[in-house]
């Protein structure tokens, strides 16, 4: 396999490839966002995992851009078979992050594109269509495009529990044990918050909010927000301090002092 | 008091005046908007009920509108005090529906401009400013303005509670009681979200979502929902039946047979 030295990595190309492949999910997702009667299918027994056309549609666009411009790369997608890389870069790929919200009409679900190399993400996206807003992270820029024009990413410096604003995606969180982990944490913030799925780690990248925390992720579900909020001066562990791009129990904070506080009261959870 | 028969209402002027209360509100809003340092102070003894300088240049703005262009009618806002009618007519105003998620980032808050004649709203706008989304309701006419264009407005006609997407604000609802009363329901629906603020209301309206279900609320946080939600054939009352615009606890729905089903399930709470 290549080496994946991130100092001879084609910057420019990727970075252009990365956002064709956002530009592809938006044309993809957004003709199903708040259409009549989209039909959903249910992929989880005993509890509801919705998937739609839009995500399947959106996922099989970013293949194909990828299967024309860099078909060395592996892909892990949230609804294909992986491909195996035989560059050393490797596309993380979830084609709708928030697929409940999706549903629900909600503008705060996202197009997730992380770019592996070697041990973990180097390049990261958060596009959500709807809005026209993209955050991107990676090879030296951390940036948001929106509706108020292009604006820097910065974490914010936060470093007491006290002041800081948490968000997760639902209040159950994951298993009991997950759940009493993040109540530990609830339970010493300013305010937390519900809802958001990944735009909350777009927040955290922007210094809107200072922590996330999540379990049950899958590697795609975190892959590309890592990317942007490392970029943006953050920091995103498991919760035992270890890599996060491997998905499962995730605390992101805004900064180390911050990560520290809660990464005490999270890694006690069974 | 001069009669508030609705057929002689100056329906043209009224929704004019709406649309530029809804613009002044925009324009007070915006600036404050994910800006580094805002600064907020705390209402609430004992909790977090943060108001901003963009709450109060907000309801300021929009009282400014009315005092140029409707000086007989009434105001009820969040920020300052009640202003008695003489028209019969009353502006009942919240610059800032959701201002925990507008200290956080999120895209979902909004403002709400809600018009009573008599006993309840006839008319509401419900505005996300960062979206550029406009829900209106009212006047026989019901539709959103937004990123797509325009769209009618229509509640949709889920009439099981196995189907339906429920949502509220934050997973705690309100009192004991409360919490109680919600999860009666929550357990019974397909799925429930949390954190959207009056921006949960904009999606029943437009047929997205089935139920909210909410207390403790202001009469300024459900008169402009109450008239958006109407127009586009839904119901909203308190958890008893009755009228909704005074406040409270709040029952939402697509139409009348699911509003039944989780009325039944609510009216028990103490």
């Amino acid at each position: 396999m290549p080496t994946t030295d991130r100092s001879e990595l084609p910057i420019d190309e990727l970075r252009a490839v990365a956002h064709k492949l956002a530009d592809a999910a938006r044309a993809a997702t957004l003709p199903y966002f708040r259409a009549p009667d989209l039909p959903t299918e249910n992929k989880q027994a005993g509890g509801f995992d919705p998937v739609t056309r839009a995500d399947r549609d959106a996922e099989a666009a970013m293949r194909r851009v990828l299967a024309d411009l860099r078909p060395d790369d592996g892909i892990m997608g949230e609804e294909e078979a992986d491909i195996p890389s035989r560059s050393g870069l490797t596309w993380v790929l979830d084609p709708i992050d928030g697929t409940r919200g999706f549903i629900a009409g909600t503008p705060t679900w996202g197009v997730l594109i992380g770019l592996q190399a070697g041990a973990g993400p180097v390049f990261g996206i958060i596009d959500q269509p709807y809005i026209g807003e993209r955050f991107e992270g990676g090879f030296g820029r951390a940036r948001v495009v929106g509706p108020q024009g292009i604006a820097p990413l910065r974490t914010r410096g936060t470093t007491l529990l006290a002041d800081a604003i948490l968000f997760t995606t639902f209040p159950e969180v994951g298993t009991a044990a997950e759940r009493t982990g993040f109540e530990a944490v609830r339970d010493r913030v300013r305010l937390t918050r519900y809802g958001m799925d990944c735009y909350a780690y777009a927040l955290l990248a922007a210094g809107q909010v200072d922590l996330v925390i999540e379990a049950g992720l899958h590697c795609y579900d975190i892959a590309a927000p890592i990317a942007v909020i490392e970029a943006a001066g953050g920091v995103v562990t498991n919760w035992q301090g270890g890599p996060a791009h491997t998905g499962g129990r995730i605390l992101a904070a805004g900064n180390a002092t911050l990560h520290a506080a809660a990464l005490e009261l999270l890694k006690t959870a069974p």
